[in-house]
C-alpha cells in the first residue's frame, strides 16, 4: 500500500509536467483512458463484484448498493464521459486581460493550474474517474480519495486511468488514489499544506462538516441544498404547481431538489390543495405550518423548527405560508444553505427583489431548481456544486478548477 | 464592551442592508468619514497618544512605534484613502455574462456582495481604515480586529466612522471593530461559520499561519514574499543590478521585497561583484553560496538552507550560483512563497520559460519585484496580496472582495 505522503511527493513532483501538457497530450491522454477502461470491462466489473459483496455482507441500504454497482453499460457511460472532457476548450493559457501601464510595463492576468488537486468523496466508482478527467483537462494532479465501499472499483479504474496515461508517454503520477481508507488519512489529508492546492469534497453534509471544520488547506464547500420554492401572491398557479412537482419530486436525493415550499397567505388557500395534491400522489408527505394545517387539515405533519432546516433529499417537504414577499426572502436567508432558490411570481418588482435580495448561489424566477448543475448552466462538465462564496459558487465547470497568475512584461523598470 | 458575538450578530443583521445600498449612498457614506476623521483629528491624535506612551511603556520597538503613530498628515492621507475608495467604479451588480440557453432560460452570473468580510491585522491604525473603507464599498459589512498595541487609536477610528454612517442614515453596523483583543477572541473569530463569509489576515507570518491553522471559515492567505530575482546568462547586467537593488533596497520590509538572489554561472564572475558593490553600499548583507563566496571572497556569510527560505525583510540576501535556467526554476518553486519572481534576460525562450514554469502570484520579466501592488496594477486600492489560489491570487483590489451568484430567468422551465 502506498502511503499518502509518498502519493503526495509524487504528486507535487509531476504537477510542473502535467501543468505544461498542450491541449493536444492532454485529449489524447483522456481518449487513451476512455478505450483502456471499455477494453479491461471485465476487470473493472470484477472489482467491482467484491465492493458489492462486501457491501452487502455489511447491510448497505439498496440506495447506495445501487450508487455502488457497475455494468457494462455504466462504464461506457464512463467512458463517455472522458471523451466528452477531452472535447472541452482548455481552460489553460487564456489572458483575460493585458493592459500596458504608464511606466510601460506590460501586465496581464492569465489562467494557469492550480498544482495538486485533492477530491474525498463516497462511494462512487464513477466518481474516480469523472474527477481525475476534469483535474487532467485542467492542468492539474489529483490525489482522490474515495469512499472505503467503492475501494476495489477505486483501485482498479485509478490503476487503468495510471496504465493509460503511461502508455501515452503521459506522467502517472497525474492521478493518484489514496489507498489508506483509515479516518487518519482523511484527516492527514486535509493537512497537507505545502502539497495540496485546494481540496474539494463531495458528498453528504457530514463529509463537508469533516472537512470544513478539520482542513488547513484551501476547501471549496459543496453540495447541501436546502432548497425553497416559493409562490408570491401574483403566481401563475399551475406554473408554481408544475416547477414545484419537479423541483420536489423528479430526483429528490440530490441537492438541488427542493426541500420547503413557502406560498403568499393571498393565494395558499388556492394552491396549497392543488400541490398537496399532486405531492402526496408522488409519495411525498407535507411538514406544515399550522396554516398549512388549516388549509390542508390533519392529513398533513407540523413542521418544527427542525423541518425549516432541513435537507430531507427524500418524499418530504416543509411548506410554510407566509405574509409577504420580505417574511419568504427573511425566511430563505434564515434557513437555507445558499444553494438554489426559485420565486413564482408575474409581478416585476417581486422577481427583481427576489433576484436582488434572496442570498443564493442560483436565485431562479419561474424555473425549477433542479437546473442548477454544470451541465444545464453549459458547462459541459461538473466537478461540484459550490455553496461557498470564495473562488467559484455555484456549479463548477472546469475553469473552477483553474487559477491565475499575473504576467509582466518589462523592459528595465524599477520603482521609484 | 460589546462582545464579538453581538457584533457578529449585528454585522449579519445588517449585511443585506449593506449589500442594497447603491454606488451613491455608499460614496457618500465614505466622504463622510473622511470628513469626519479629518474634523475630529484631535480626539485621533489623543486616543493614539495613549498607544504610543503604552508601546514605550512596552518596549516595542522603533519600527512599531513608527507604524502605529499618526499625526495630521498621517490622518489626512487616511482620509483622502477614503475618498479614492468612493472614487473607484463600484464592482457590485456587474454580469459578468448572460447566455440563453437551448430551453429558453436566460442565465447570466452577477458579481454580488461577499456579505460579511472578517479582517485580522496589526498594529496599523490607517488599516482600520483602509479595510473599513473597501468592505463598505464592496457593499460588504466588516469584522475588524486590529492588533492590541494600536486597540485605542483603532477604537476611535472605528466609532468616527459609525459616526459618520450613522448621520448620513447608512447603516453603522456595516463598521465594527472586535473590542477584545484576547487570544480567545481571535481565535473565536477564525471560526465564525454562519457568520464570516470570509476572514483575511494581513500582518506577518506568525499571524498568517496563525489563521490558516486554526481558522474554519474560508480564508484568503496573504502575504509572505520570499521573492528572488534570476539574472539569465544573457541578461543586460546594468539592468539586472537595478533591477535588484530596487527589489532588495527600496522598501526592504514589505513582502515584494527581492529575497534572494540567483545568478547563471557564465555570468557569475562579472555580475556578482558588480551586483554586492552596490548592495553592500545600501549595508545589504550577503548569504552566498561556496561559488558566490569563491568570487566575493571572505567578507560575505556562507548561506544555508534556512537563509534560501527566509523572508529577511531587512537588509540581507541570499544568493546562488545555478548552472542553469532549469536549476534556477526548480529553486524558485522548491522555495519561494508563491508571491513574486523576477528574470533579467535577454533571452526569448528563457523568458516564456520562467514565465510558465515559475508558480507565483506574479512573475516578471525585467522588471522589479517592487511592482505587486493593487496600485501598480492599475486596482487604484488594495486590500492586501493573496498568496493562495483559490479566489484571488496577487494584489487584492475590490472584486476579490466581492463575489458572484448566477441570476436564472425562467417561463416556467422545468428539467426533464
Amino acid at each position: 500500500m502506498r502511503q499518502l505522503m509518498e502519493i503526495a511527493e509524487d504528486a507535487r513532483r509531476v504537477k510542473h509536467a502535467v501543468a505544461a501538457l498542450g491541449a493536444n497530450d492532454k485529449n489524447r491522454g483522456l481518449r487513451a483512458i476512455a478505450d483502456t477502461l471499455e477494453a479491461h470491462a471485465d476487470e473493472i466489473l470484477a472489482a467491482n463484484r467484491i465492493d458489492i459483496e462486501n457491501g452487502c455482507k455489511n447491510g448497505l441500504s439498496d440506495g447506495l448498493i445501487d450508487r455502488l454497482s457497475l455494468d457494462r453499460a455504466r462504464i461506457a457511460g464512463i467512458a463517455e464521459g472522458c471523451r466528452q472532457v477531452a472535447a472541452l476548450p482548455d481552460p489553460i493559457g487564456e489572458v483575460l486581460w493585458m493592459r500596458k501601464m504608464p511606466n510601460g510595463l506590460n501586465i496581464g492576468q492569465k489562467r494557469v493550474p492550480m498544482g495538486v488537486i485533492g477530491i474525498i468523496y463516497e462511494a462512487r466508482p464513477n466518481v474516480t474517474v469523472d474527477a481525475a478527467a476534469l483535474c487532467f483537462k485542467a492542468g492539474s494532479a489529483c490525489i482522490l480519495r474515495g469512499g472505503k465501499e467503492a475501494f476495489h472499483s477505486s483501485l482498479c479504474l485509478t490503476r487503468l486511468m495510471r496504465a493509460a496515461l503511461e502508455a501515452e508517454g503521459l506522467p502517472e503520477c497525474a492521478i493518484s488514489l489514496v489507498e489508506d481508507t483509515s479516518r487518519e488519512s482523511a484527516g492527514q489529508m486535509m493537512r497537507l499544506n505545502g502539497y495540496l492546492d485546494v481540496l474539494i469534497p463531495r458528498g453528504g453534509a457530514g463529509l463537508i462538516q469533516a472537512v470544513v471544520q478539520n482542513a488547513t488547506v484551501p476547501v471549496i464547500e459543496t453540495g447541501t441544498g436546502n432548497c425553497h420554492v416559493y409562490v408570491d401572491a401574483t403566481a401563475d398557479l399551475n406554473m408554481a404547481q408544475r416547477i414545484l412537482v419537479n423541483a420536489k419530486c423528479q430526483r429528490p436525493s440530490v441537492c438541488n431538489a427542493a426541500e420547503s415550499l413557502l406560498v403568499h397567505k393571498d393565494v395558499a388557500a388556492r394552491f396549497l390543495p392543488m400541490a398537496a395534491e399532486e405531492l402526496r400522489s408522488s409519495g411525498v408527505k407535507i411538514h406544515g405550518c399550522p396554516r398549512t394545517m388549516d388549509i390542508l387539515g390533519a392529513a398533513i405533519l407540523p413542521a418544527t423548527e427542525e423541518d425549516y432546516a432541513r435537507e430531507y433529499l427524500g418524499y418530504e417537504i416543509s411548506c410554510k405560508v407566509v405574509d409577504s414577499l420580505d417574511e419568504a426572502i427573511v425566511h430563505i436567508n434564515a434557513y437555507n444553505t445558499g444553494h438554489s432558490e426559485c420565486i413564482v411570481t408575474r409581478d416585476y418588482a417581486s422577481a427583481q427583489r427576489f433576484l436582488d435580495e434572496v442570498d443564493a448561489a442560483a436565485v431562479y424566477v419561474n424555473a425549477s431548481t433542479r437546473f442548477t448543475d454544470g451541465f444545464e448552466f453549459g458547462f459541459g462538465a461538473e466537478i461540484g456544486i459550490s455553496t461557498q462564496k470564495l473562488h467559484a459558487r455555484g456549479p463548477m465547470g472546469l475553469t473552477a478548477l483553474t487559477t491565475t497568475k499575473y504576467i509582466i512584461y518589462g523592459n528595465g523598470q524599477v520603482r521609484a
